[in-house]
């Protein structure tokens, strides 16, 4: 059974855990801002369900949450930046931040950064840039968990893509997709309910699609071979390899180009502070068209796309960022739902840390 | 039976159509050079196989060849391009030098363009990108032929997104995907065949997938209802969810932001000019690091997915660019292989304009 949360609850208690683990209190609220946005968003896989995630990195000394990132090369409409191994939200807010100022400046920010950790939902970064009514882009590398098409070893990390764009009435456009097909979360809860997994979500150590959850996730934590499957499913019949070449675009955009590590090598030394690479885009509008015409225009497109037909037994057409926005407004009001098991983790946390729950 | 015609003299001849149709000496070469090499890289449905639709759209008075692109709206590192109906490709390759020269004046160049029409293969644009050793992203938005996520209707283009980014000893990254599951042409070669399509390729009037290719091709033609679904499938079990999303960042990126139409409104006036929207963005690597470094390291993933372990069956791990650019090679050397059914629609068309077909 799930509790309910207030929002304000939780936001105080997950900053509070960071500031026990020595981050600034700015920093602080920051970092429980993007896990507590994602979870108002639904996305409760990166929600306070990653907190002790960030607990462990800082007690065992992979993330440094009292380093600033630090700019290593700059134009004008560009930056590289080195995170130097502190929170993967701090890292992206500066970049984030840099970019919106280089696009208020000149049109355009592109900030690539590497030496990072995991920064949380991408969406919350580019959902910044469009408090700006700029379009906003962001990817990042992550972890190995994706086998591209015709291989069987996890070379590819689940390598987002977020996008968001303002709207004029309608709820704005905020897609943020992994490029692999599933996350690994729902091989879990697959492997829970032993379920049979679908044809072409994951690869056993044969490389070809197992319906055996359990087995591949077991193969995936041990590197035994196997591991999830690009957009598009196996081999190139359903375009499997569209996805695995969107996952490549995001590795060049993010560890080629800042000059960090690919996806395989992101957590490639044991032991030491990952090498995780951002990218972060803004884009403004008014630099191609007034910002009102691009908003009744997207206004428009979406709302032809809600009103045409639907497939049989469907009765809405979403809109990404719809459903999100939605849950947003519901989780605002009744309470954000904390499961029995991330509960147990958070109670966890704060024994350890020797705080008060406040839920 | 496929005849082989050495590339030199099918590229004179579709010169010369072109300069019959009164396209001047220079954008002749350019819009034959499109078609070539989109030939030469085996992507034969947007090769010579497409020259009729240039004819007949000069023709009937859809496609201005005389007409030159014009600049609406531009900053040191964007501009927002008109192509006043010409070619596609001359509006492609007009945005496309636009968007080098000001990657190498600021190191960033991002153009859009409206009012065009259908410019060839995405990957013509970001390869001109990627002879100047930069990071080339190109998108196009295109006829209504793919269904949104739990619709019927064919509200989407099929959306291509081109990505290249150069190596050192490496063949180049080059990816050139339709944000759909497949291309049209691909539902074609299965009504000839008489064989059933996969599920979860395409939906017919009930918005649910059908085998029957032959039938959803009438639909489609008719717009009866039904069509091509986003890259991931049907519903959001395999994330067709994503493909579509994909195919609304496309639209937004060119349709919304040039301020020209959205793909469902493309084609949407009888008889009139298309208004097809495209961008093209350069990106200069040195704004992040050094190039060789870029290079080194992109040559280095490439080398690390290809030695990685195969799936059973398979020898052979693929990047993206790789089999186009072996194909070229092949073709350059033996001639490029053209249908009968290309053949025949070759010498109807030099049998109208009175002139030679030289093969």
């Amino acid at each position: 059974m799930d509790i309910l949360v207030q929002e304000n609850t939780l936001r105080t208690f997950v900053e509070q855990v960071f500031e026990t683990l020595q981050v600034s209190p700015e920093n602080a609220k920051l970092c429980a801002d993007n896990l507590i946005v994602a979870d108002l968003r639904g996305i409760h896989s990166h929600g306070v369900a990653r907190l002790k995630r960030y607990v462990d990195g800082i007690q065992t000394g992979l993330m440094f949450p009292q380093n600033q990132p630090t700019i290593e090369r700059e134009t004008p409409s560009t930056a590289n930046v080195n995170g130097n191994a502190c929170l993967g939200q701090i890292v992206g807010n500066f970049s984030t931040k840099l970019a919106i100022q280089k696009a208020k400046n000149t049109g355009v920010g592109i900030i690539t950064a590497h030496n990072s950790n995991h920064y949380g939902i991408a969406g919350y970064y580019t959902m910044q840039i469009l408090q700006e009514n700029m379009i906003g882009l962001s990817m990042t590398n992550s972890a190995p968990l994706v086998v591209p098409t015709f291989g069987k070893d996890m070379m590819l990390g689940t390598n987002p893509i977020s996008m968001a764009a303002p709207t004029k009435n309608k709820i704005p456009f905020v897609l943020d997709m992994a490029t692999s097909v599933v996350p690994r979360g729902k091989l879990e809860v697959y492997s829970r309910q032993e379920k049979p997994l679908p044809a072409g979500w994951a690869v056993d150590e044969t490389g070809c699609s197992s319906s055996d959850a359990t087995h591949i996730l077991r193969n995936m934590a041990e590197t035994i071979g196997g591991g999830i499957l690009p957009l598009g499913g196996e081999g190139e019949l359903f375009s499997g390899h569209k996805g695995y070449g969107l996952a490549l675009l995001v590795e060049i955009l993010t560890g080629v180009l800042s000059g960090g590590a690919t996806s395989n090598q992101v957590y490639g030394i044991k032991n030491a502070p990952p090498d995780v690479s951002h990218i972060f885009i803004a884009l403004k509008i008014e630099n191609f068209i007034d910002l009102p015409t691009f908003q009744t225009k997207l206004d428009d497109l979406i709302e032809r796309l809600q009103n045409s037909q639907k497939a049989q037994n469907q009765d809405h057409i979403y809109i990404h960022g719809e459903k999100e926005h939605n849950l947003t407004l519901q989780y605002k009001q009744q309470g954000i739902p904390i499961s029995d098991k991330v509960y147990t983790i958070l109670k966890k946390i704060a024994q350890d840390l020797q705080i008060q729950i406040p839920f």
